[in-house]
């Protein structure tokens, strides 16, 4: 084990996990565990909750073999969280237990693996550790599969999120099209992004032009018009004998009401929750009579590392690597962004940007790359997305299953003797 | 174009399609063209239907390259019906029919690509084309993913819905596990199977042993007990924090209601149709509380060809294969069938059944595959499964997308002036 009298680093994930964003855990830890500016490396359990109660993993005690093994493995090794650090007014004793557990185990750096909430939380930190006389050096490791984060030129977990909804339609599409004849004329498949459409935008990858499926894509940033899609959906199946539908499961009509939110009942009379597909599905039935299948693709498209982008690996990894270097050089409150040079072919390089530009901003599909009649993607929109989804990166197979790896999690000994209520 | 006073051949897909019931496509077409015993090969268009039609595709007019990716293109290339012929003495004309174009077209060789129905229908046909003077070499080519084809140790299409159930849901799994600490607990996974719980065992090969997910199976097999799944379910969240769930959209309760028709309705009272995934969810909700998510693969898992069992390829097209070879020995109204001769290491060979032990048969899984409690698969279960998932097979890939081809499906000219209505 290195020994060091330099300052220690502590790794979390934060949020909804993805295909990659362990690949980025092993592009922190690999740097840190290398870097001579680094002491030990730890990771939250269970992300910045690990932090508050003083459950940090002591990442020394991993095998590098485990370690490199996290690039093929999906999901959050460490285990994630949805946790959103209140204000500093509002609770200024959760930055205050923080940085008290920081400075017990000699922290001074904070890698932050998370989205946009996170993103603030990281700066947050820097601010609240400097005011505290313990300056902590707070860089953000983008991850999100929504694609929502703003200057960089997308997000790890998006492109292996995409290529799986891209491979999924295109397969899904061959099937309806070879029973449509007799039986399903219409499928649907709902597709992640609450507020953002560019994993259904990703949907649209899966046929060449705009004869081939999918026929439909609902995104959230164009409302939903029930006529004018039923019309739609009539065209495609008189003009092609079968429809693809590709849904954002926050697809909304004008007002804002999620379409998902219709309301369908169980037998009770109860709410029930979640699925636009098969709103969307019932839909067609009552207007046309068509016989239709639904999917909802949910966790399985996000975790689908069997099938994850190379160049999302590939980002994943490097931003992951640059968080440490920007660190370990004192460059602090910041986030590595990809940059793109070029599409065709595609070139991109890491650059870096203030975390107060990055915390709780949103980037939505540019109408640019959505067609006219809001229901595909333009050229523009495939040159954006079609280099996100290049390559392919399988992970190992043992027994006809992939080998993903589990942590230790060997826990460090507590240095305080307080205990954090969540 | 080979030149023969050779009978010609008909091949046709018929029922629910799969990821490799073009690579038994290809392994028929490739064999067919190479046998000095057959004349031309046709294909119908979707299937028996473009028989009673007169659709007749020349699958000698596509090119070589294109039949040999067929074996790495999922779905029904040519097409398929889901369109059981009438018993004889109910629809005489259609298999009347049906033995017309065959006489038109010289056609002596049935090749039949589906499930229980198919084989049936491949029976009938054997027997009324001798009564009507024109012999047919009738031979099944087996084909569900439904894994329900007796006399045969599996069926062709299964092993590659099996294998992306099973890393699906060791996938979808790791998501749940990194994110319950602070929200999902509940993950439910809708996977096929209306009679026989084939393909929801094998989402239990996702774990290794009983505390790895899936911690719940519902087969079709076993009559669901609300109180006790739901006590399961409470369990598995005490002792491992979360609780996967796979379920078969055939899971019922002991009267025979599927759990699916339990009974959701739209806003307007309408019965909404499928997904036994939400009302699983909703019941665990309401009893418990628990934040969940679902999905329902529904196609994806079907055609799934980017995930396809290596072993299941090679068994699709073997079978192709062995029926041409059959067909051209003259051994009539059979069905080449997959015979295990071991386990570990997993060894088969083709035999052959007559179609009228086949047809119409059902297989579900045997109570010795679920554990006692019927929440799971047993180490026979296991043993039974593991072999049919085993290995890759993926597609080429053209930016970023597997590289799936499309026939040119140029029809036969037509030779009976009669038309037919189905």
């Amino acid at each position: 084990m290195k020994k060091t009298t330099a300052q220690n680093a502590f790794y979390a994930q934060s949020g909804g996990v993805s295909a990659v964003i362990n690949a980025s855990a092993c592009g922190v830890i690999e740097t840190a565990l290398r870097s001579r500016h680094i002491g030990r490396v730890y990771a939250g359990r269970h992300g910045i909750i690990g932090a508050l109660t003083e459950d940090l993993i002591d990442v020394g005690r991993e095998s590098p073999a485990v370690i490199r093994a996290l690039k093929h493995t999906p999901a959050g090794a460490f285990g994630s969280a949805r946790f959103k650090l209140k204000g500093l007014q509002e609770n200024r004793a959760e930055y205050e237990r923080l940085i008290e557990v920081f400075r017990a185990h000699n922290i001074g750096y904070f890698f932050y693996n998370g989205g946009n909430d996170s993103m603030d939380t990281a700066l947050k930190v820097s601010q609240i550790g400097a005011s505290l006389g313990f300056p902590i050096t707070c860089v953000g490791v983008p991850k999100t599969v929504d694609n929502d984060l703003p200057h960089t030129d997308c997000c790890p977990g998006f492109g292996s999120v995409a290529k799986y909804v891209a491979v999924s339609t295109r397969e899904a599409a061959l099937d309806v099209a070879s029973m449509a004849r007799t039986s399903t004329r219409v499928f649907v498949l709902e597709v992640m992004g609450r507020h953002a459409g560019w994993i259904a935008a990703a949907g649209g990858l899966a046929g060449k032009g705009p004869d081939e499926p999918p026929h439909i894509i609902l995104f959230p940033e164009v409302p939903f018009e029930r006529d004018n899609f039923l019309a739609r959906v009539k065209q495609c199946v008189t003009d092609f004998g079968y429809c693809v539908i590709v849904v954002s499961e926050g697809a909304a009509f004008a007002d804002g009401r999620f379409l998902a939110d219709a309301g369908t009942k169980d037998a009770f009379g109860h709410t029930q929750l979640g699925g636009v597909a098969p709103v969307v599905a019932n839909m067609v039935r009552e207007a046309h009579g068509y016989k239709y299948h639904w999917a909802v693709a949910d966790y399985l498209q996000r975790a689908a590392r069997h099938i994850a982008s190379r160049v999302d690996v590939e980002q994943a990894y490097a931003v992951g690597k640059a968080a440490v270097e920007l660190g370990v050089r004192g460059v602090n409150a910041v986030m590595p962004t990809i940059v793109r040079k070029s599409s065709r072919p595609y070139r991109w390089v890491i650059g870096h940007v203030p975390l107060d530009k990055v915390a709780n901003q949103e980037k939505k599909v540019p109408r640019e790359f959505i067609t006219e009649d809001g229901f595909g993607i333009t050229a523009a929109g495939r040159r954006y997305l079609e280099p996100l989804i290049a390559g392919e990166d399988y992970p190992p197979y043992k027994n006809g299953l992939p080998d993903y790896v589990k942590i230790k999690g060997v826990l460090v000994k507590r240095k305080l003797s307080t205990d954090f209520k969540l």
